[in-house]
């Protein structure tokens, strides 16, 4: 029954990453995630605060979450707690990160060197692994499978939910005058063996892109140097809560 | 009938690559492939000459070619000339080189933080966009249909073929002793639209280990300075001819 629900106490801190602290929960089976403003770039050799980003962050993956659990992809969210802070389910995250493109970008643009903006005929689905020793390397679709990182299903299953993540994404963004231009997902495995979305979907993990003049409102305004920063992540935050 | 076939006359030199020539041919839908003696490795920045390289690499693509055909994978080979040539059909090639990986070594092993020689569970193929001025850059599985470069089925068709060619070789090479650890494979469309192996199969695109002693018997060597390299590609020769 929902009414019996009740929301754990916060215990101690699990993990702190570059963008939230991960804190246990009276409630073995969830975990209380706090958002936080620091940013980082370049595998970690940029490094700032960007005002307010933990407070919208929080509140863009709190909006997207359950709209994407409507969908049909299943999420580590439960609910928002505070400004800062949600609160999750425990799932053992695997670590292949899944980066999602419709316009080639970034990283990818300069690979191959295309001019950013150039569309990709299919999305295309890259798999990094998930090792800030090694930068997140990009591997192929079998190296984690090879290595045992993850099973052949369960990244099948990842393949797929990410493909159905960019449908809804790419509709609920263009809704809202924005191009998601590309975006960057971590998939966990709960104790009973399904696969479900955890970590973020923010400006911090896609890049946005207004869909009439192009520009950008999302982390490469810090990665670049673009200014009007916070101001970027608060219009992101204004537009989908429209 | 085979009797009535003439081989074609050596006209003019269509291109030059870091360890072939290509030549026309009398007949149009045949080329002369040159083998060369030039080695290069980190994308050209190192450069050096193995003394008979060339005709070695020709004997064992020569050998090689014809035996994948006998088990079911087109390719371009048609005739071995000489001690460096090589007649073969014309194809268009497509720009993404396919690696096999069948143990972690060289880049892979690197990128991911692993030892040389970690089994991988199951084969790993990697793409990669031919492109000298790019280094021929990683890319997934989803980018050459994204951009254009070949078909949906084609892909499909040449890692169908690619697995293949590794599950053939495998066991060629270590009923020879050899274990095979990686190669590269080049692939083409002929005018008809079949799409068929090309290039060349040798110590230059494969990574070679006695199945004993783990010596390295491939352009390895020559990469990382360890002497003994013309003596590597001629065991390899011997062992193919066994």
């Amino acid at each position: 029954m929902t009414s019996e629900f009740r929301i754990p106490e916060k215990l101690e801190q699990l993990y702190e990453g570059k963008a939230k602290k991960v804190f246990r929960s009276s409630d073995p089976a969830l975990l209380i995630v706090e958002y936080k403003d620091d940013a980082t770039a370049f595998n970690g050799v940029k490094k700032a605060q960007i005002l307010g980003k933990g407070a919208i962050n929080n509140a863009i993956t709190s909006r997207i979450f359950p709209l994407l659990e409507g969908e049909g992809v299943p999420t580590h969210f439960v609910v928002q707690l505070s400004e800062r802070e949600q609160l999750v389910k425990a799932v053992h995250i695997i670590p292949v990160e899944i980066i999602v493109r419709n316009l080639a970008a970034g990283s990818f643009a300069k690979r191959l060197g295309l001019e950013e903006g150039t569309p990709l005929g299919i999305p295309v689905l890259e798999h990094c692994y998930k090792s800030d020793a090694l930068g997140d390397p990009l591997v192929s679709r079998d190296a984690p499978v090879a290595l045992g990182w993850c099973s052949e299903d369960d990244l099948e299953t990842i393949r797929l939910l990410a493909l159905r993540v960019n449908s809804v994404l790419l509709h609920f963004f263009l809704e809202r005058g924005v191009k998601l231009v590309d975006f960057k997902l971590e998939f966990g495995k709960l104790a009973n063996g399904q696969v479900i979305l955890a970590d973020e979907i923010s400006p911090d993990t896609c890049r946005f892109w207004d869909a009439v003049t192009g520009e950008k409102l999302d982390k490469d305004r810090f990665r670049r140097d673009l200014g009007g920063v916070e101001e970027a992540y608060e219009d992101m935050l204004e537009r989908v809560n429209r």
